[in-house]
């Protein structure tokens, strides 16, 4: 089977046990993740081959984070090696009415210090059937968003399909551009979209206009307006989160594929164990729904993908396809299996 | 005062700690169970002496096993020791709309290879009030069945009540017999059974009915059957669980005299810690019910014995009397006790 | 800028991990804290000096305490060293429909043997802008109560407004006084109380009157008894605690100046990671309300740490300044902040 | 088989994990220990049926204390309810040069308030062939050591070897007496007694002659005069323990049989697991010694039990009776069993 | 480059935490090993690609151990999936003098019923340059000893070396043959065997010998009666281990190439943090040795790779090619690294 | 009392529990340290008040370090706020002939980035008696060693002692100079100095030499030369370190007045718990006994108390001036205190 390639980070995460704030911690957690990368992992449990495509320095921290890339089944063969520093962040977990607190530390890592034609994109994209990235790759550093933009162009004029995860982290772009500078270019050739409306035309320098999602007609002609920008693109997609708290999440979807909004009921997520990455675990279950199955239940795919992370300690969905399509097809009851 | 006697399988339960899936799982937290070992737990610590009845390895897990039962004041002295190892299973525990997971690596062990005339039933009974045995016990292998057979005929010829915990297993019955060609001669000599109807039938070979537990003309129709099946049977019940996720359960019950219905209204669960050995609590409550309270007030406090044990890690339940009477008495306040 | 002086005992709790009862625990978790200690974090948290006068015995023990009022950032300078064992208490923390139970081990704790001059309050209070103070050192021992007394009368002398949680506990009160032989005296110099009216009725020697805290009118005839026995008063409130179960609380207050009521509609707080100090932490929120805002939004304030308190592992509120007031305006959305 | 008789008291041992020092613990690890209990349970391990006598509070901890004798085997019939708190030890342990600490918590324990005439030992004692008790209990209180009296004279009277573990711990004896005011009548009735010759001169009111264990003419004369003062006494033992340092002993043994001493070269134990409670193994090792084996076999024994008991953690010895055989006959190799 | 396979069990071992005994444990922590499987692990550190053949369990413990495979980089496209469960162990630490014990509970597991045809070892040793396996496979079952007999004619056939570690387990062996009616049909396609003298003569049926390792001409004598009847065989390798106690072993080796004998002075390995695997490790040193080094230096290798697994946890060696070099060079100082 | 005054980084430490190797961390401990730090921590111990400076990032990773100090006891009120981030490390601790491994990551540290003028050294030294530095903070950056220079000019014009670790770190000193370029004006200021000799030439750009500490009279003429470099200079001392392996070490010292050699026996560390800042230990011990006694006690004082470092976990030493004394004066029996 041709296989998904993911280009992004892979970062050290160091969270206090069992919900402690940072002054109580005597010990870190450590899990390695980052979005591309959990995208990666979803579509390999799904049954999808892929590559995910990084670099991590060449020190003992580094071996660790690829040694969790091969545990996971990913592709590890295009990852290089160099740099200064594996990047870190911290998290500091919610809980209740408590919300969870992230510091980042991953200034200087190694893929912020990646440079055009590092990466054979030509030859990774021979056996590839999907790409995928996000906007957090472009907020590290000029040289890593001109890498995604090496990426695109590649993927494009081999005609691979292109997804993006818009990701809007306003702790990152640091380097002295802003979003509407650099991710026109980039978005531009996608294939698919996932994001809130209000985060695309941020990121492609347009007015705010507060997207309502339950009106399907004004839904419908915000979407066109990125369909407009981004002439390949087939779908747009995003996340319906309502927050009761940190413990209690309700999550939704909804997808445009051009002519017709898919959406979804909100299913209840309570208790959350690990909300990071639930967005990533949406964007791997809707490559693997649009790969394999009609637009709702693709949709439904994804949001029970992302229910299920919610409910899984890590970055990473590790959530089955039977886990998953059986959530999908709407029996939550949580009943042991014996 | 008289001795329970309860007869199954004491099993060694590893489970990933802090909910995590098997792949995460560094270390397996061990705890000692088993649905009538469960059944004596509940029982003495309701200050109810309890004798527990099974066949354990002769060697360091087995011994471990066993000083388990002697911690928690269950009687030991009938304990066989033989075989050729101990049962284990494997708990993956879910949380919010992820489902717990079970692995069974019980085949071969220390009971599945008792042998009829290995307990001297009669002995036992001597200074016995109540027999409880359940169908997973029967469903290990044809031996542990024939063992079945002789503690229920012996318990009945001494006038001794018994109560069954249906407790089917998909996964067990491998031994070439189905729960039709070896329940309905067990069942037989019952004086109280806990299951669901549909399972009752099955067991009993007879066609599946789909009960309304609401309707409570209808269900004294199905119930009578089962009486009629049982020429002993005085009560049958069941536990009504509503599933809203692994982490949310809504708990009530069902029992029936003969003549009459008696339920309870649903109590909410949440968060469930561990729902593992719940139907046992329920059962364990029962029995303490059946022996020093009515009817109505038996099924409560079977009740509440179930939904605590819903919050108490590990296989039994730990609630004191004075917890599962206040519950049963309506206070869910969970107030701290000072 | 002037202190803020607390004065009470400080315990060691010790607790079994992740809600197991205590015959399942290999290990109890350990915690330093004590109600006035943990009103004096959460001020310093907040950016109020604060100085916590207590007694410490001259053990590793003891040090260990001392160690944690360091590190908190909580004034060490008054706290005295002596007697003979540090007050210990056993907490088992209860999860849904399960209770917590506490067991008190601390009879004849170095604060228990206290001695009226042992401390120079007129010295402590020289830079003092408040004195807090709770019904539990009273309830301690003859002695500590004396101690109390020469600390209310110091403070008002000195004009320093005094506040006091009446906080009764049934299990102490053990030296042949009760409450009504104690507490008027010492609460008649009282600017702030904060306690339920039936606590205060009883505690002051009253009849018991059952208030109705939906009932504006009469709550302030009610309150207005209390006013009159205690010439300073300026303020009187309460947590208004809705306890579904253990792990579900509804939190919310009300606040008397003697003219009008505050309240607060109630909020959810679920999943509780830990109640012990919720009331210490609405206290430590109202005196920091009081002081640098009106009434309602005192009251506000003093709700919001009360309901962050019960996410926080710990006796004492670590939530900050700004997720107090982030909850306060009403955000319990929990949302990542990243 | 009848059984041997121990007394005393039975605490809840807290300390920090790993070697910690106190100010850097979150939790305690909790065991439940005591020198006549560390006694007791040696001899069950062995096959000696033992009672172990004591008296536990009525509170949740005191039954925690009371399911450890349950799990571990030893009789509990004769555990007597009352007093107010359980007794309670802080054990920082030491690694190689760093010595551990002990702050002992232990004052008001339920055993301190034991009373002459709350214990039937001449029914106790009715079927037991031995009692052992220990300095440490006469060191609690006047009536504790009352009840000592009582204990050996019951024994005395009924034919039952007595033995004595001399214990001196110099925090305890508060009481107002000195072990030379109540030991001598206390030791008078003893069969066997543990414990250096400085010790036991000591405790009997004699002057200091500090004992060269390598002497044998010079010894028999030292022990020659405690058996004067004892008229029933077969024999006396002392464990020889040169200190490398804490993570390294060199252990050995003498007796003296009232005519010949018996010597043991040094073993060496490194690294030590933990130390605390190796005498009582030694203790127990001895009593099965004399019950089944001759002297000099004994005392190899009992050097090897208390070898084996510094690689296990927690208060008593879990060494099974071939791995104390193993290593009484010469094998240290510590090769894997399989 | 060409790839070494390896053959054999892959298992889960539990384990108490902390050298804990097994009544003591409330966790057993998880570690997945097996002999062959610890081989590979060792060579691909140290930079040799190599496959690792067995047979897995197709549930979810059996993808844990696959995952295991996959994270340490060792070759998995051979495994097999089928049969009824994943063998365990339950291994209890020793510590000093006290010895480790082990528990099998790996009867039945998917190996035991492999059956010759299931694997195409014409098709893996296409591009192989080295094959090992172990007498603890041929110990599992009589099909398991067939399918070793298959892989050692087609490796022999291929002109590929073959490595044997004799290994023998008393406990196993269980299946109606000893060692003598299979081992030496296997053994005799060897190229290299490691093993001591004893253990080759009794699996070649041979009469004891008692080996002296210091004395090379005899020693020479004895090696050539088993180069006569393996006539393959160039090098016969064995560990000498002087055990002190279970945290200190003293490590050395010997190696003979028909023509001289090689030897190495012993190694203190102290303290030892898992001797489990360290016999693999030497294996997989002397594999490494034997490809890349001189006959003297691949023994130094492999018994400074030996050395170093003593000191690291779990079944298989992580030390690195560096780590391991720098130790058989002699500096054994265990200086920081910064 | 006036204080001592250290400056330097505080860093986050994070190492895999129990001695694991990276890749088997599932958690890293934190600890906060540095050799400043843990400088002034020893002497808060010893009984003299210490003030530490440094500066932490603006962040909660920042503030929990501040927390550490404060809890310590440290003086915190001259410690900085600003820069990116908090300097980290990250530890494999070794265990027998393992090494530890170290994993830098304090590049762009908040005190990498601290420049001349942000500390009013003048009114710091105002109060103080002695004043501390490193060469690792020189080696940090360029402006890092500038202020090392302000600091020095500072204490020597205020007539303050000034002692410095040189303790040179190859993997810092990235910043374009080499010590030789830095160092020499630096040292020149120096009361005391602690390093090893050729670490002392190699930083004042001096020919290696190869000391050896057993010649006395060849020793002195090399400590001259030192001496005649650094004209305040009053003592130079080294400890003396032989690496048995990781987990033993003998530790002893030398110290030289510029008249005559002190020096000491080798003591064994056996076994270490955690080696990193044993030096500092060895610094903060030699400070003390400069300052409190003569030249030999204040050797052994500082040998003991690096000698009981390597026995607490953690980057500082925990042990009371008491422990210290006890094994200074010849008593490392690690005898238990109770």
């Amino acid at each position: 089977m041709k296989k998904v390639v993911t280009f992004g980070e892979l970062l050290l995460r160091l969270s206090p046990p069992n919900s402690l704030k940072f002054p109580q911690a005597k010990a870190f957690e450590a899990n390695y993740g980052g979005g591309e990368f959990n995208v990666a992992v979803s579509l390999v449990n799904y049954g999808i081959p892929t590559n995910f495509v990084t670099r991590l320095p060449e020190n003992y921290l580094g071996n660790c984070a690829r040694m969790e890339v091969k545990k996971m089944g990913v592709g590890f063969e295009n990852i290089l090696q160099g740099g200064d520093r594996l990047g870190v962040y911290f998290l500091e977990n919610g809980a209740g009415v408590r919300a969870s607190n992230v510091i980042y530390d991953r200034a200087n890592s190694a893929i912020s210090s990646i440079q055009p034609g590092m990466i054979d994109w030509k030859k990774i994209f021979q056996d590839a059937q999907w790409f995928h990235w996000s906007g957090v790759t472009a907020a590290i550093s000029q040289s890593a968003a001109a890498v995604c933009l090496e990426a695109v162009i590649a993927a494009h004029e081999m005609g691979i399909p292109i997804s993006c995860d818009l990701n809007y982290r306003s702790k990152l772009w640091k380097y002295g551009k802003e979003p509407k500078d650099i991710m026109p270019e980039l978005l531009k050739y996608s294939t698919v979209i996932l994001g809130d409306l209000d985060t695309a035309f941020f990121m492609l320098g347009d007015p705010k206009r507060d997207p309502d999602y339950q009106q399907i007609d004004t839904l419908t002609v915000l979407y066109d307006l990125i369909f407009k920008k981004c002439p390949s693109l087939k779908y747009m997609g995003t996340t319906i989160r309502n927050s009761v708290n940190a413990s209690h999440q309700k999550i939704g979807g909804v997808l445009y594929d051009g002519k017709k909004i898919y959406a979804t009921a909100l299913k209840d997520v309570n208790a959350v164990v690990d909300r990071v990455g639930s967005g990533d675990a949406f964007m791997g279950g809707l490559i693997y729904g649009l790969l394999k199955k009609d637009n709702q239940e693709a949709l439904d795919f994804a949001v029970a993908a992302c229910c299920l992370k919610h409910t899984i300690f890590g970055d990473y969905n590790l959530a089955s396809l039977d886990e998953v399509e059986k959530l999908a097809s709407g029996d939550s009851s949580g009943k042991v299996v014996r």
